[in-house]
């Protein structure tokens, strides 16, 4: 069908089909042009008749016919391979008018303009596409009566105008030698020719080429006739969806507007009004498209949003699509059509986007439409949602404030974990610098707590608390709003609504979870995470980041301190055990609040020097040097042997417990308390270590004795046995190409995505900002490789990992624990690579179920169509 | 054979029949072993009286009896398995004594302090050895008796003191209810139930599971003679070498001492004569040992270092193996065992250390034994060869005291780009800072200049100008010596010998090139590098970094900052037209110098950040804000901009071209119109255009179509066509994974080890010294990875890239230009892997063709084994 008719006719002649009422049309077939080229360019025998045959029953439907000046039919002329070739040939519109059918077109429709318009964009489109003439040529007589008529605007020219308009686009025809065809018949075979030569043009062979096209006979051609709602009371225009796509109601939602245009709405002439208009001035159009609304989403099984015109009572369908919806449609429209028999669970997973779920997460604004005025400037959506507050500039003033019961937005030049309490303090925060994996927008993210970061307008001075952009002055205590999903920065305290949890949600969300193949963990520091997570729907701890817990009070992170300058091993020793309560502390937590889903904790991974003071830090060392008892300079001698040239790839991860091996040895104990304590009280427990930045598998082995004596001593002492593995992150790119000697030792692996895209790609995420957007403009990069996982590069080193991992284990557990662990298209990868898990914050824990159902549909929609 | 009588026994049985005069013995085979075992600890029948038989002929030779008082033999008994299991039996010397037999040796050596000093040892052994009493009861005895004879050194004891001694020895035996077997026959047959007893411990079972060993019978049993050289004046003691070891002269080479033990020379008590003596005391031994040493060298093929006993006229070999030598030994001999018919050129190759050219092509001390009472510290031997000058603090004094004819050694804490002048106007380099693949090391090492780095004892005030190292301070003048082979730092003005380029080293050469299949071209950045190189015999340069010409002369420099700092683009096309003819006249001295010999030119490489200044910097940026007309603040705040938190990840390599093509443009055309004019002269010109740091297919497309562009661009206005080829760097580790796309563009790739290791580690060559030595000690890391490179990862993604790409383009053009090019393990992996050709530091060229030869050599002796 699509082969013989091209991909439009057989929409087209589909859409028929199933009883819609399009405005008729007839279809010539690829075979035909196929012929017209090997008969040396001419129409197969009894080719024209049929077309004229086509033609008669078009006219008699439409009420009119080609080139009759009292009733003018009118007709679009377009190519239609069985294959896209976008710009292979335009469209031409409005084909039948010539001076005699314009002026009928102007009394019936009771609007000289109108017809004239038309006719005058016909002869410029019709001298281009079919006639060769160069488009600029009418543009340039366009403008230079717009000059002469002083009128800067096309719809500032009256019909009298258009009417010269119309003889100067002839005379364009004339001084090249053209002749237009008067004869609306001769128009018609004309453009039938021309959409034939174009299927042999270099432009089209040239794009067959390059596109790999191969064995299309020709193209089609599709005649339809044109329908016009501005033909008087009886006519008009309209849009509309089958369903709210706001609620998702079940209710024809839309707008009409009588005796008018399509264009006339888009020019914002004339205000549409509610499509209940429809159903009084003309209730058997209206009938008609609600019955072609049931059709329609029967057919294609989904919410659409429809365009049509109604010409002298007629109805006709101009388009469809699915209808774009919000997040609360989506669900309840995916569920009602399950309810209704419509389309099955697989189908209405598909029907609900990633983006959806995250909107229903998070507050929204009440309209978005309504503060546009108020917006002063705009970042990157670094964290998504709506928040309002007080704009303070110091995370110390964000917790005062916060705890004296005030709302507030924290405004920073960049964030640093010293700021970590006040951005929890905080409903957003704004960052002037970062960009969408800054240290601001990963924690915020995390918290599902709205941010915008990388906003080059926006001048933050901390010390004045005040900030600046686009000439608009932020004091501390002024209200500001910021929407995380689009960037926007506005003024004043816009109005919120809640986050929508429709009860339909959890009935999707089963479906969701039973298709999935993948496990969904999260990425969760403390307890209070581990609970959020836990809601939605999280099955266990993928990334535990210990050293998060450092800064959650002034007395450990004095002791981390004391650590890190310690003078000696026994200093050393002597901080370590003054830290492990508090370890302890917090591993106690998160295994209960998990009760037995694995909690995977990481071994301390960042660079020391991150958790000494910078910036203005006499004081801190003061006071570091008094705790540690030891003189400021050899305080300020440590800091300065910490500093790196490249932090990123220098004395981190696993090289700190290997160097330090007491360090490892004191989280692996409190681990280990931790969890005895929670056996003792009846929990339950899987404890999995996970040894970062690993990259050779002696490094491993090296911990992983460690962690195995310090865990037998441990639950000797406490004569308690504790379920535990010990794995790595897979981070480094030796370690994917090492993976079968390192699961020699490993019973996980968690592919550490941040890491492993810095070092695959050379891309330092603190610096990429240089030529990042620079690299996206110009296509050398389609996404942000620390948003959407690089499959081609980052995955494959995934793919060698999981095939050489499992060759030497074949139960190991693999996981993602990376940035991009929630992101959609990285997920429905990570399926078809196999991994068993991935692990992302908690807000988008949701969203990574819906993904990783959507792509376990998808493959098993695709090895059925292989069978 | 080897089977049969072990390893050990194998090889005495082959000198025996090669000729030589061992000292004779016999071996009871591995069955034996076996059927021992089987037999429930019973040696097989007959077994006993054919060790009887062999002894026979034993005593016959050497003219003593086991158990005779008067002349007794002494025997040493050794296990010996057909692998080698070290450490699994101790081999028991001096069998054969009891009190009889030592005094009737005492009598006979007339020494009676070697008689029990020898019994009492063998006590000790066979104690340990056979009868399983802890060694370290009898050393207990030992330092009683020194305590009771108030004296600290072993040689102190008398001989009345070592009698009491072996009486002290029986009695610990007798305390534990061991009976020492007086009777030398049941000593030798205790023993060997010992040795085969061995081959069923515990030890050595596990040794043999842990070491993957199967399939062996057991252990043989290798009892030989004892040969003594204190037996009077027609005895004695030697070593000696074949040849010359310091300049390969074809003479005996040794010394002698006349009545005495290996052990007097060891222990210092007696000085050596020359082996003349031996010539003129024993005339018939001499001979024996010339022809011995004949024998030795038509076996083995190579010069060997010998040690030798002359037991009353007789000599015995004890020992030889392939002897130590300088350099230019190595050659010489290499080169006249050729000639001399003993070897072909094949294995000639062999016998050449990488390491000896090193030595040639440096100069060296006159004598490293001289100085060592002024050696005041140790570094990190950076950069090989000596170095002697007087110490300055700073680059600028380097070049003022060099341009006024003093040699000077720079001393600095490290160095960075603008140092490398005052580098160029040392003798050699000392640095407190940095490692192996420091900016100093790298940049010596490619002079072949001596450099120090690394030393932690180093205190270096450059404001002061004066350095301080354990308690010895150098100030601005002293004179110090380098030495880059070893590290030491040297006081003083230690004397030169000058580098020993023998005639026969071109010889030499000229099979190694015949030999090898990798090209070995050069990295250089300079006409003078290029024609150094070529004088090493470099066939191309593998890497000429544009950039290290920018710090040429302040002129350059200066143009370079304006470029960057510049705030329009117009500011840097102008900044650009200024640089273009700089870096036409650099690059035309190149390639002229390397006349026809492919020339490849990196694009702008280094984050630009490098060349702005740092430190105190008011002034250069007050001149440079005056230069380029533009603020201070605007300077200071391009310099901010630039700064990173991870450079080497950052915005740099082909980010640069791609975010600003005008600089790629103005190079690609100081390139073209520099090659016009050489060809104009009627030079010849290969002129390879290579992107840095490229990870996608889409990076390199971008750079190629520019420098396609700009290439066209110059030939069509020379009218002159230029043979070029594009291609990339491959240093990225996506790029070694997209190297079949990557390969569609690039016509070759360069592996560019530096970065490919820093990214595929995750390690910062600038921060691996905070963990390195910890690796290293602990045995995560076999090597520096920047020194030799890492085969199971690094060199995984190299042989992906060379399939990939030469799946995509089979005649791809494929080499190496990062540090390790010239390290001869990395050399012959490359080798193996497929390389087309290495590139290393001019210095470097001839080991590299060693190394390349040899891996050939090596490959060729494979795979003849194979059929
Ligand atoms: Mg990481
Ligand atoms: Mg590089």
């Amino acid at each position: 069908m699509k082969q013989l008719l091209g991909g439009k006719g057989a929409n087209l002649a589909e859409m028929s089909r199933i009883g819609l009422s399009v405005p008729p049309g007839l279809t010539i077939t690829t075979d035909t042009c196929a012929e017209f080229h090997s008969n040396g360019r001419k129409l197969p025998n009894g080719c024209w008749e049929e077309v004229l045959a086509g033609l008669r029953t078009v006219e008699d439907e439409m009420g009119c016919k080609l080139g009759d000046a009292k009733a003018p039919l009118l007709l679009s002329v377009r190519s239609g391979a069985a294959v896209s070739m976008p710009g292979m040939m335009d469209t031409v519109l409005n084909l039948g008018l010539n001076d005699a059918c314009a002026a009928g077109l102007a009394a019936r429709a009771g609007d000289e303009r109108f017809a004239y318009d038309a006719y005058r964009r016909f002869l410029d489109m019709y001298g281009d596409v079919v006639m060769g003439i160069p488009h600029h040529l009418f543009e340039d007589q366009l403008e230079r009566l717009k000059t002469e008529r002083r009128v800067s605007e096309d719809t500032a020219l009256t019909a009298a105008d258009l009417k010269v308009l119309v003889g100067r686009y002839k005379e364009v025809y004339k001084q090249l030698g053209k002749v237009f065809p008067e004869d609306p018949y001769e128009q018609l075979r004309l453009a039938i020719y021309a959409v034939f030569d174009s299927w042999q043009s270099e432009r089209a062979n040239v794009y067959r080429s390059v596109n790999g096209i191969k064995g299309l006979a020709g193209t089609a051609v599709n005649v339809q006739a044109m329908a016009f709602g501005n033909m008087g009371l009886t006519s008009g225009t309209g849009v509309c969806f089958t369903r709210n796509p706001s609620t998702g109601e079940r209710k024809l939602y839309g707008e009409y507007l009588i005796n008018a245009q399509g264009e006339d709405v888009v020019a914002g002439i004339r205000t549409p009004e509610p499509i209940e208009t429809l159903a009084r001035t003309l209730p058997g159009a209206y009938q008609q498209l609600l019955d072609n609304c049931a059709l329609l989403e029967k057919h294609y099984k989904d919410m659409q949003d429809i365009e049509f015109t109604v010409q002298e009572g007629k109805l006709f369908m101009l388009q469809c699509r699915s209808g774009k919806r919000t997040g609360t449609a989506a669900v309840r429209i995916a569920v009602e059509l399950v309810d209704e028999g419509v389309v099955g669970p697989d189908t209405a997973i598909m029907m609900v986007e990633p983006g959806h779920l995250d909107q229903l997460l998070h507050p929204q604004f009440a309209d978005e439409k309504a503060y546009l005025k108020d917006v002063v400037g705009k970042g990157l959506p670094a964290s998504p949602g709506a928040a309002v507050g007080q704009a303070v500039f110091s995370a110390e003033d964000a917790e005062a404030w916060r705890s004296s019961g005030l709302p507030v937005v924290l405004v920073r030049r960049e964030t640093s974990p010293e700021d970590v309490k006040g951005m929890y303090s905080a409903e957003g925060v704004l960052c002037q610098l970062g960009g969408m994996t800054s240290h601001a927008a990963v924690v915020a993210r995390g918290w599902g707590k709205p941010c915008i970061t990388g906003c080059p307008d926006l001048q933050v001075d901390e010390h004045n608390k005040v900030a600046r952009i686009n000439g608009v002055e932020i004091r501390q205590g002024d209200f500001i709003s910021l929407n995380g999903t689009s960037g926007e920065i506005i003024r004043g305290k816009q109005p919120l609504a809640p986050p929508e949890l429709a009860g339909d949600l959890s009935k999707f969300m089963k479906w969701v979870d039973e298709r999935r193949r993948l496990g969904v963990l999260t990425n969760a520091d403390t307890p209070e995470d581990a609970a959020e997570a836990r809601k939605f729907g999280a099955e266990g701890i993928g990334l535990c980041r210990t050293e998060h817990m450092f800064f959650a009070s002034e007395e450990r992170i004095a002791t981390v301190r004391r650590m890190i300058v310690a003078q000696s091993q026994e200093a050393r020793l002597k901080a370590l055990r003054d830290l492990l309560p508090f370890q302890r502390e917090d591993f106690e937590g998160i295994l209960r609040a998990m009760s037995g889903f694995p909690v995977t904790i990481r071994l301390l991974d960042p660079p020391l020097h991150e958790f000494l003071p910078d910036g203005e830090m006499t004081e801190v060392c003061e006071a570091l040097a008094r705790d540690a008892g030891i003189t400021i300079d050899e305080v300020l001698a440590t800091i300065e042997k910490l500093q790196e040239v490249n932090p990123m790839l220098g004395f981190r991860g696993c090289r700190l417990g290997i160097t330090y091996p007491e360090i490892t040895e004191m989280q692996v104990r409190a681990m280990f308390e931790a969890a005895v304590r929670v056996l003792r009280d009846g929990g339950a427990v899987q404890l999995d270590i996970m040894v970062p930045l690993v990259g050779t598998a002696a490094e491993l082995k090296n911990q992983e004795q460690l962690i195995r004596r310090v865990g037998e001593e441990v639950m000797k002492e406490a004569g308690v046995g504790v379920p535990y593995r010990v794995g790595t992150m897979i981070e480094v790119p030796r370690a994917a190409l090492q993976a079968g000697a390192i699961a020699k030792t490993a019973e996980f692996f968690s592919f550490g995505t941040n890491d492993l895209t810095q070092m695959t790609f050379g891309y330092s995420r603190d610096d990429i900002g240089k030529f990042l957007q620079n690299y996206l403009d110009k296509g050398i990069l389609a996404h942000d490789p620390f948003q959407v996982l690089d499959q081609d590069g980052v995955g494959e080193l995934i793919k060698f990992a999981v095939e050489r991992g499992r060759a030497s284990r074949p139960n190991l557990k693999i996981g993602i624990c990376g940035e991009q662990g929630g992101e959609p298209k990285t997920v429905a990868f990570l399926h078809e690579v196999g991994l068993d898990y991935v692990s992302c914050s908690p807000f988008r824990v949701p969203i990574a179920r819906l993904a990783a159902a959507q792509a376990a549909v998808r493959s098993a929609k695709a090895a059925a169509k292989k069978k």
